[in-house]
């Protein structure tokens, strides 16, 4: 079924107003007609099933016939803060697999050694919409503006902090230390890894020194293993 | 330190010859120099520490210090038979990504429902290729030609044998299946899923039906958790 990412619906009107764009792809692209039935997420958990009620091509009018609320709520919440990579795709690729895969919130750090010091976050934000649309998930995760590391190490944060960072040092696995349905905040560092001075402000900071296994991954794939790693923890 | 694959390297020989690519892209691009150090993977776990002895830019000679056999072994062995997906991209990317995490063999099997059929088995080892030159990987997974689904499941396989079908039954995960340190073959399904008969056969084969977890993940994620999962489980 057809699916729509509605964040501006309210759950307690009975209609909805696709807007033009949507609309449009709607009637003239979907082709779809009087009474067939879609699918809204208003990406706060909510799950819509409705139906076209005027197949109007800039002004589509959706009855809605049922709602569902926190519809595949996690038991957890995961907060990953990430250097950008030089290369974006590489960073689009994680932000599209970590939302397939289950994530809240992810911040783009800027560190010491980082090659790119900027995103283009409305992009990044539609990639994370059409991920949350591919794979039928309801809440939205969060994308902060980028920040500099050593702000972000300094904020508050709930639960458990980690950072995940390349040097020898004796760390533990996500596995002995995650207390399950908390909250977590892991850092990954750029291609070159975290500077020493980075990874002394973070522990200052509270946040706790981890290993994500014996394997030398990639900036993306890191993140993207916390993410598994999390998840697979927190699992039922 | 710059890392060169070379498969048909002789650990019993003091002197290696790279071949006219490899020394072009050596002495031309790399602009290295005799005396300066590079690394050598052979692909079936030797990792050599070399130096160049002879700069010449269509045969330069390395001079092998020291082999280390068996680096980075596993402790299990993954086997993970994928139907490759619509968009070559995201296959490659389970290539790199696999590799990175650790996989041993890959086979591209074509389903009922493949929109797929043929997979460039060159280029896909490149891919791998690059990718153990990138995380340090001294053994080079193997990636078969693509096979019929139905003649890969009628195949002899060493260990567990799993199918990640997404239809609705009873499925158990990973975590109470894996005996450790085993042998695994995990069959990944295209866009579509397996067929009803396809899951059929394979579980008259002998494969039990497993589940990656509750969120809807593309075919290249769902093989790339699998991988995950499977590393996870076997860490010591």
């Amino acid at each position: 079924m057809h699916l729509f990412y509605t964040p501006d619906i309210d759950a307690s009107h009975p209609m909805y107003f696709l807007n033009e764009e949507e609309s449009k792809h709607c009637i003239r692209v979907l082709r779809l007609q009087v009474g067939d039935r879609v699918q809204l997420i208003d990406g706060r958990g909510g799950l819509y099933n409705a139906e076209i009620s005027e197949a109007h091509p800039k002004r589509t009018i959706l009855k809605i016939n049922s709602v569902q609320t926190g519809f595949g709520k996690r038991n957890h919440y995961l907060h990953i803060a990430i250097a950008p990579t030089k290369n974006i795709e590489r960073f689009e690729w994680f932000l599209e697999k970590a939302t397939e895969i289950g994530i809240d919130e992810i911040t783009p750090i800027i560190c010491q050694r980082s090659e790119r010091k900027e995103v283009k976050i409305e992009r990044s934000a539609k990639i994370i919409t059409s991920a949350i649309k591919q794979s039928l998930k309801a809440y939205h995760p969060i994308l902060n503006a980028p920040i500099a590391f050593n702000q972000f190490v300094k904020q508050q944060f709930e639960g458990q902090k980690f950072i995940a960072h390349c040097m020898d040092e004796s760390k533990t696995g996500l596995a002995a230390e995650v207390e399950k349905q908390s909250a977590y905040v892991i850092l990954i560092g750029p291609e070159g890894d975290f500077s020493p001075a980075e990874v002394e402000g973070a522990l200052q900071n509270g946040f706790k020194a981890i290993t994500l296994g014996e394997s030398r991954l990639r900036t993306e794939t890191a993140a993207l293993e916390a993410c598994f790693e999390i998840n697979f923890l927190n699992r039922k």
